[in-house]
């Protein structure tokens, strides 16, 4: 049952993904003025903004709250600029929740909207040493999908998997993303087409790993009061459960990106929880909820193999029977708990500080029974949970 | 009277500020545990860690709640990591104290530390026309010293303000400078150093403009329950009034960085407050106190003649008298209201995220009477203000 503390989704907005090269902030108006036409309100409403930030666009990138409050017109509410890389928008959704619990705020804006440059991502600029971000683009040469491939290699190695396990994943996830406007790939992949897709990283594809997009997103957050103020009534509202940032614990013995090295637990024992487990169950701690629980969920499919991890992360499966599940139908449209019905990152690419608040407005489209040709039949409760680097985990339950 | 909702400072620390060009992490680390030293806790006590970001630092700097928690190592605690350029330490005050009345965490760290590349700020790189900031450096070559300068321009004009006026700010600023510990420049400067500093942007001189410095700042808060179970008592803790972020109200008809036009007020009428004087508003509003009851007050001299200006925006004085008040010595050590009794950004030069946490600091030393040397007799209520570009106003008012 949603409390007081509940707040309500009041409106959401995008844009599509895509691949323009345009300015960010273009995109990001769009997403707000969507998020504030679907919330039946107007601009002047919003009483605090918080933008998650983009690192890759000068500037007005690193205080996306001041950016977008400047380019809708400044009326003096109070702001946030967050960054937190793959998990930006979560921080940022964290941030305005806290100002309206704490009374700061009765209604506010997240908002984030990215332009990428083509290709894989590179190492910011600069000699850094001792930065870990240096280390390992210039020590190993390691990319993003280096990491994806030594995640995905374990799975091999570990659980058995097999490469065509990974490649359920994308099929799934490309048929339920060929229905989604806001989706950049709408075309749906077979097994079939794996073979001629080329390796990046051994043992992953092209097709096993999401793209860089453009694109932008915004939600519109408020109090219980504020909804039932405006809206006469609460019921059939979307509620935001949990919101769960969660940094690691001393010492990390999984390699997580951008480090080119675990902790040792020689000395100090590893955490009874691994990170990725951790921040599902901080999640299902705050919203007295459990994997059972779930209608859906979206979850950060960077590449294939990761998908299979977040299941068992967040319990959907024990350890190491992601493939089997993915294998059993249970994950797809129609599954006993649907991932990824958006299409995911297999379907939109990534548009770092935009995909957190994207996966919050899939949410709340399928709990709204909104998501025309791709939704979850009598969603209920549904989870999102992603990764940055650098530690940060964040996860979001929905529920109406 | 401090309420339940104005939480204590339980610990301040500083690496002192300088330029030598090191990780920037260094001297956070320093800063963290000078906190935690003086409040007399370890780093696992933290919940929450609210770091300030720089920008010139590569992906760490981006990421400096996270940054910062890894070093220290890694704890679980949830983490913000915010950017609002010269008022980021502020908006991270506002992450963690946001947090805090949330119920999220009961204490939490708020730590921003930089390293600085000599000479100005340089534009950040890449080709984005419609960037303001983007703008200003390739269509103006204004750098900061020439936004300073044109303000300058605007109080000789208007109110009939002397170069000497501005060189006064220097002079008391720098004579308080040289007690303190964590100040770069610790030499007294007079009047007759002005005519052989070299002139920067006319009207101002080398003397009149701070330096980019390096250096950090953390700050340790909590609720008054847990300062109270810690210490035993509230009596002469340091409590926090107010935290303000405050951003402009279309049409904003002064120029501020890195805007190259003011917004139009033909058809819209211009608020009647100007964005500067609403900062202070804000903060006055959300203490519940008034420009009569500082005791002193840490003002964000940029330049000089910017000092004036806060004057007269935090009421200090009538609009245009700020020369005068310079002049009576009233804002100087020993005088009604004490400004930068730290020496300002005249002693220290400006380390951006960590800038906003020192002020803090510093009124948090003030108001205990640690201040030695340069100590405000009997300092009751304290405040700090500044401003960053792109909108970002901030003002915290602390008292004991």
């Amino acid at each position: 049952m949603a409390t007081e503390r509940d707040l309500v989704v009041l409106g959401v907005g995008m844009h599509p993904w895509g691949k323009w090269g345009r300015n960010f902030v273009e995109y990001g108006l769009v997403a707000a003025k969507a998020a504030l036409a679907d919330a039946g309100m107007v601009w002047r409403d919003i009483q605090f903004v918080a933008g998650a930030d983009t690192i890759r666009n000068g500037y007005p990138g690193f205080v996306a709250g001041s950016t977008f409050s400047q380019a809708m017109g400044w009326t003096g509410a109070q702001i946030s600029s967050s960054y937190a890389a793959c998990a930006s928008g979560a921080q940022g959704m964290q941030s305005a929740r806290a100002q309206i619990l704490a009374g700061f705020a009765d209604v506010a804006m997240v908002i984030g909207a990215d332009t990428t440059p083509k290709g894989f991502f590179a190492p910011v600029g600069g000699e850094r040493k001792e930065d870990p971000d240096w280390q390992r683009f210039h020590l190993l040469g390691a990319t993003n999908p280096a990491f994806f491939a030594l995640n995905a290699r374990r799975r091999i190695d570990v659980f058995g998997d097999t490469p065509d396990d990974f490649a359920m994943v994308k099929v799934k996830n490309s048929k339920a993303g060929v229905a989604n406007p806001y989706a950049r790939f709408r075309k749906e992949f077979t097994l079939d087409d794996f073979a001629g897709s080329p390796i990046v990283s051994d043992p992953l594809r092209l097709l096993d790993i999401c793209a860089t997009s453009d694109g932008a997103a915004a939600v519109i957050i408020c109090t219980p009061e504020y909804a039932k103020a405006k809206l006469g009534t609460l019921e059939g509202t979307v509620r935001i459960r949990a919101v769960a940032n969660t940094t690691p614990t001393y010492p990390q013995v999984r390699l997580e990106l951008p480090d080119i090295a675990t902790d040792s637990n020689a000395v100090v024992a590893a955490p009874a929880l691994g990170f990725k487990d951790s921040v599902a169950h901080n999640a299902y701690e705050q919203a007295g909820l459990g994997p059972e629980d779930l209608s859906c969920a979206e979850v950060y499919d960077l590449s294939t193999a990761l998908e299979l991890d977040w299941y068992e992360n967040l319990g959907l499966c024990p350890e190491g029977e992601g493939a089997s599940l993915v294998r059993s139908g249970a994950t797809a449209l129609g599954g006993r708990v649907p991932v990824n019905a958006s299409g995911g990152l297999a379907s939109f690419g990534e548009a770092i500080p935009a995909q957190a608040i994207a996966q919050v407005c899939e949410l709340t489209w399928q709990l709204r029974g909104q998501a025309d040709g791709h939704q979850v039949e009598d969603a209920k409760v549904g989870l999102a949970i992603n990764q940055g680097l650098f530690g940060h985990g964040s996860c979001t339950i929905l529920s109406k």
